[in-house]
């Protein structure tokens, strides 16, 4: 007898239909005599629907009113998913996020989990009740409803399973499992069995957005272990958990690419101290995210400064970049190329020597040049040519033979 | 500088268009300085759109959901109706009816409002905010969310505007006022300037069901007054208040037809202590409401019971009274007759006699035979044939003179 808190996506509640079979999938779980805690997102594109309503009564409406508005695409969710479950003989409740006890902060829009008072919760399961609660939301110091941004019922079942002390978190989706690599570009990638909270997050980052990382992070910070599955097929899914030993002896969990982003570089900077925090002060105020950054070395006093910024961000950091560039008396700034980032991702790394070079190896044999290079303790990113990079992602998966079978 | 309920039903919210005239509507009034609380139902058909929500998932589904579902549909609204307000520049916030502080009793679907919490409506009147409230729902004591059943959107505004001890409150539905008659039946109808609560008590059991009883009921209880109003249309509405000695002088303010109910007979039934109870106990016990009662004078020993009940529980009623019919030793029942029941209400009756005397001279003139009579202090209501009763509609309309514009 196990407690589960299980979350089910948009899509997996989208129609009556897919709410019913959800409900019997539950139901399965609850005549095994599980302690269950449901989290649901807004059905399908309810959520859409809302923000269109809302746009044509005001192009710019508050924060407050709009989680009010979107907060009831889950209220309709958890209140149907408790009908279906009842309809089939198991006794269900559902919880808008206020009723389940989901404190925030005061911000709309993006609220953060203060606090969860879960008694309501737990009487209902003592009563031996499936318990269905609002993904997405909870409630302010104000008792007015917030919501938690992108991700946010990821975020609810996991800071509900942390609260409750569950035994697992299971992430219903749409794919059945992290995989090795993108199956869309890799065709031998595999499903992981297991796979750690670090490599999850760092996969997250590269592009690889099964799981929000705050989600991940959440889970970590309170050693929640996640379990991501399909709604659609049975399957074990991928169970993503603390570091342990046999989990270290793999160097290479997964590879990723990322083809959103484009490399900007600028010329003739004089090298010298203030030169970089004026750099990406400036695109830090415009909010552009900046990921890799790479210095060449200085040659009679002046240096190249080359770095990654998303694609849709360009615009916005060539103007942000020539307000500075004359101030700080650099040359110019070259025309942004498109690139690719791919990415090893491993813990085994931290144990384990020469992986970064056996990644540079397997590329020189294949004449891929590499334009930048950036490493954190569990992962190895170079900056390569948009194309022939899923050529290169295949081939890297290949090389680190995470096509095979056995871990 | 006023301080006013407001109250907008779902077809005057119906559209993003709509809820924008709603909201500006709102909006001239707040920039003359009123103090404003806005009560909303959901939107059009949104209400039926989650019922048809409902039955996919599950047949019968529990109160308590589908309180939760259906409270969501105004949750929509005052959202939408607060942002509307905010785009033209109007300080305005929304509240559920849990953050309005509307307290219910327990029951599901139909609860009834123990007391209202409003001190945060107080606060932010007090900052100079427009406040948006649900209709139609409350929470209870276990923080639940309850729906206060059919009118219950005019209920909470009623039970506002009392718990705030607001000026006036203002009903907006899609008919400009109170009317003498139906217009659609008395070409000759006028609109009231003003009504008493018991005549729009008497007025709305009759059928003309320009609001709801219970919603008048606890207007007069707590001597709230009510104003109502076209929501399309510019104009003063009628005035639904407590009676005084001006609206005393009217006798008759306005008349009423019927035509949904039938007449059943019992037959032949012995005249002796019991039998009524026993009749109309069974009915009772099968939900049927009884309207009318005549009982003949006896012959015999034997007389014959005839009342009304709506057209919609006849055969309910019939097969009520079989089980009872033999018991009592009755002779049988007749077969059921749609008849028409046409009533004259005014509190000037009170004071006034000779009323129901000149109605029946009136109907004798014209041949049209009376078959039951019922009166109360303010009412009188007959009983005739189905056919020609809107030609006596219009004819007593005309001999009360009540077309004739001055009151």
């Amino acid at each position: 007898m196990g407690f589960i808190v299980q979350k089910y996506g948009g899509t997996s509640v989208g129609t009556p239909e897919r709410i019913r079979s959800v409900a019997s999938r539950i139901a399965e779980q609850a005549r095994q005599g599980h302690r269950i805690v449901v989290v649901v997102s807004a059905m399908g594109d309810s959520t859409d629907t809302l923000l269109e309503l809302a746009g044509k009564v005001n192009p710019n409406p508050s924060d407050r009113e709009m989680d009010m508005l979107l907060a009831t695409g889950e209220q309709v969710s958890i209140a149907l998913l408790a009908m279906a479950l009842q309809a089939a003989n198991i006794p269900a409740i559902s919880f808008t996020g206020a009723q389940a006890g989901i404190r925030t902060d005061m911000v709309y829009g993006k609220g953060k989990i203060q606090g969860i008072d879960a008694d309501r919760i737990r009487k209902a399961l003592d009563r031996g009740q499936v318990v269905i609660v609002a993904g997405f939301q909870g409630i302010n110091a104000e008792q007015d409803i917030t919501t938690l941004g992108r991700g946010g019922s990821d975020l609810t079942a996991v800071a509900l399973a942390a609260a409750l002390k569950a035994d697992i978190c299971e992430i219903y989706t749409d794919v059945d499992g992290i995989y090795t690599a993108d199956p869309r570009l890799v065709p031998g990638a595999r499903r992981l069995d297991v796979i750690s909270y670090d490599e999850t997050l760092e996969l997250a980052s590269l592009g690889a957005q099964v799981l929000q990382s705050r989600s991940v992070e959440f889970a970590k910070k309170y050693s929640v272990p996640l379990r991501v599955l399909s709604s659609f097929e049975r399957g074990k899914g991928t169970v993503v958990m603390a570091e342990n030993e046999v989990m270290e002896a793999v160097v290479v969990r997964g590879v990723a690419l990322n083809c959103a982003e484009a490399k900007l570089t600028m010329l003739g900077v004089p090298d010298q101290p203030g030169i970089a925090a004026a750099v990406f002060g400036a695109l830090a105020d415009n909010h552009v995210n900046v990921d890799m950054i790479v210095q060449n070395t200085s040659e009679e006093g002046k240096t190249d400064i080359s770095f990654t910024v998303p694609r849709s961000d360009v615009k916005r950091s060539l103007s942000a970049l020539e307000t500075v560039s004359a101030g700080i008396g650099a040359k110019g700034i070259s025309s942004p190329r498109n690139i690719a980032k791919l990415s090893i991702v491993g813990i085994g790394m931290r144990s384990h020597t020469g992986i970064a070079s056996k990644l540079f190896q397997i590329l020189a044999e294949r004449k891929i040049n590499i334009d930048m290079i950036s490493t954190s303790e569990i992962k190895v990113s170079v900056v390569i040519d948009e194309q022939g990079a899923q050529d290169a992602l295949r081939l890297v998966h290949q090389a680190f033979e995470l096509d095979r079978l056995d871990e």
